[in-house]
C-alpha cells in the first residue's frame, strides 16, 4: 500500500501560453519548484482552472509531469467532474500514473441534489475505476460549487469504502466545520487539510494533515516551515507570518494575483495568463501588488530560470 | 444562411441503460417522436443531463442522430462547458454537422466572474469556431449557473458579433427579465426563447421566438398548438391547459418525474434511469405522479413502441 501523502500541497497554477493553451515547459518547472520547497502538487485544483481544461488537457499534463520525472507520489490531482464518466476516466488514469490520490469535487452543475445522489457519484467512481490503490479526498469547497460535502456523506462514504476515502480538503474557510471533521473523522484514518494555511496551524494541533493552500503557489518555503514546525514555540509567530502575505494577494482575484506576482518572479511574462472567464489583474493592481509584496520583504527565490 | 430556427423545442431527456450508457436507439426515437410533434431539438441542455455526459458522449450521440436521419436543422445543441476548448471543439462539431444553432451555458465553475471574462469566453468561441453558419444562443439560467449573462454582456456580443449571436434561453423564470430582453434586444434579429411554457403566450405577445421547455418532452403537442395557435381567441384557455400539466410534474424533482413519465407511457423501464448525482423518484411518487397525470387526462399518445 502507498504511503499516504501529508504536508503542504498546492494546487499549481496552469501556465498557458499566449494563445491560451498550456505550457508543459513552464508547467513543469514550477512542479520541480514546488517540490524543491517541499511542497506537494495539488494539480488541476481550483487556483489551477482545473475546470477551464478539457479531460484530454489535463491527461496530456499529467503524463507530461509523470515523463518529465515529477514524482506521482508527491501528487494528488484533482480528477472531480460533473460528468460521471470523466471523473471516472481522470481517476483512472491518475491511479495508473501511481498518484498518491484524487482530489474529487462533487459533480457540481445541479444544485440542491441529494446526498443520495452524491454518495452514487463517488461509489460509482469506486466501483468502476477498481483499483487497490485508489485514494479519494473529498472536496468540499461549497462557495464555489455550492454543493456541500456532509459530514454524514463522509460517515457513509467511509464505512462502505474504508481504504478508498483516504481523506478531505475543506476549503469552506469555515474552522467550525473543519473542526467537525477533523473531531468526527480525523482519527479513522481519513486525513483532514484544510484548504488554506490560515489553518494549518489550528489543524495541525487538531489532527489535521498539512494543508492544500493556493497561497503555497507563491509562498511554499515559509509554509512548509510552519508545517515542519509547529510544535515550536515560534509556531504562531510563523503562522502570522503567513497570514500576512496572504492578505496581500486576497486583496485582489487570488488566481490572477499569484499568477501576476509569479510572472513578475520568474522573469516569463506569459505567466500572468488565464483563460476566460477568469480575467488578468490591470497594470495598476499589478504594480500595488507587487509594491506591496515587496514591502513584506517578499520574494520567491530560485523561480527565476 | 440558414434559417433561423423558431417554435417549441425540448431540452431532450437523455436515455440510459441499466449501466448508465446512453442508450441511442431509444434516444433516436424519442427525438423522432418529438420531431413528428412539431418540436424542436435542444439536446444536451439542463434537462438532458447534458453536463453529466463527457464532451465525448455528447458529440457521438449527436453523430447517431444525424446518422439515423434526423433534421440538424431542428436541432438547438448545448455546447457550452466550463472549458474553452470543450465549448470550442462541441461548437465547431455541431455547426460542422449542419446544426442550426448552439445552446451555450456560460464556464459554470467559477461564481463572482467579470462580464468582461464571459464576453472574452463566448468571443474566443466565436474567432476559433470561425464558421459563418455559427448561430449562438446564450443560456441565461443563473439558480443553476449562479453565473448570469447580462443585458450589458448581450448587448457587448451582440454589437461585436452581431451575425454569430442569434438570441437567448431564458430560463430565469423571472418574466420581468425576460421581457426586458425582448424589449431591449427582441427587435434586433436577436431571437428570445423563454425557458418554460409557462411564458410562451406572454413571450409570443411580446416578439418571442417560442420555447425551449423541460415539459416540451412529454407534453409536446399541447405546447406546439399554443404555438401555432397564439393569436386565436382560445390562447389563453391552452396557456392555463399547459400550466396544468406542467404544475403536476412540478410537484416533484422535474427531471426524474419526466423520465418516470416517460416509461410509464413508452412501457420502456429504463427510461426512469438517471446519472448521479441525480436520483429517480421512489415507487410511491412514482404512482402519485402517474396518477395525477392521469387525472388530468394526459397522456403520451405515439410513444410506445
Amino acid at each position: 500500500m502507498t504511503q499516504r501523502i501529508t504536508g503542504v500541497l498546492s494546487p499549481v497554477v496552469t501556465p498557458f501560453k499566449a494563445d491560451l493553451s498550456p505550457d508543459t515547459e513552464r508547467f513543469v518547472r514550477q512542479c520541480k519548484w514546488l517540490l524543491a520547497n517541499n511542497v506537494g502538487l495539488a494539480v488541476f485544483g481550483t487556483n489551477s482552472e482545473a475546470n477551464s481544461l478539457a479531460a484530454g488537457e489535463r491527461m496530456e499534463l499529467l503524463e507530461k509531469l509523470v515523463e518529465a520525472g515529477v514524482e506521482p507520489a508527491r501528487m494528488m490531482p484533482g480528477t472531480g467532474c460533473c460528468a460521471l464518466t470523466d471523473s471516472v476516466r481522470l481517476t483512472a488514469h491518475a491511479v495508473k500514473l501511481g498518484c498518491a490520490g484524487a482530489l474529487m469535487l462533487p459533480p457540481f452543475y445541479y444544485k440542491g441534489v441529494s446526498d443520495e445522489g452524491l454518495y452514487r457519484n463517488y461509489a460509482e467512481i469506486v466501483e468502476r475505476v477498481g483499483d487497490a490503490r485508489l485514494r479519494i479526498y473529498l472536496y468540499h469547497i461549497p462557495q464555489v460549487t455550492q454543493v456541500p460535502i456532509s459530514l454524514a456523506l463522509i460517515e457513509r462514504l467511509l464505512k462502505a469504502y474504508p481504504k478508498s476515502i483516504a481523506g478531505t480538503k475543506d476549503s469552506s474557510g469555515d474552522w467550525n466545520h473543519t473542526k467537525a471533521t477533523l473531531d468526527e473523522f480525523g482519527k479513522d484514518g481519513f486525513d483532514v487539510f484544510p484548504g488554506s494555511e490560515t489553518f494549518l496551524l489550528a489543524g495541525l494541533r487538531n489532527g489535521g494533515k498539512g494543508c492544500i493552500s493556493a497561497s503555497a503557489n507563491v509562498n511554499p518555503a515559509a509554509i512548509h516551515k510552519l508545517y515542519a514546525n509547529w510544535q515550536s514555540a515560534d509556531a504562531d509567530h510563523l503562522q502570522a507570518g503567513l497570514d500576512k502575505v496572504r492578505g496581500v494577494f486576497q486583496k485582489y482575484p487570488m488566481i490572477p494575483a499569484m499568477k501576476r506576482a509569479i510572472a513578475h518572479w520568474s522573469g516569463h511574462a506569459d505567466w500572468a495568463t488565464v483563460r476566460p472567464p477568469l480575467v488578468e489583474i490591470n497594470a495598476e493592481q499589478s504594480k500595488a501588488l507587487i509594491a506591496d509584496l515587496e514591502q513584506c520583504g517578499f520574494t520567491m527565490p530560485g523561480l527565476k530560470g
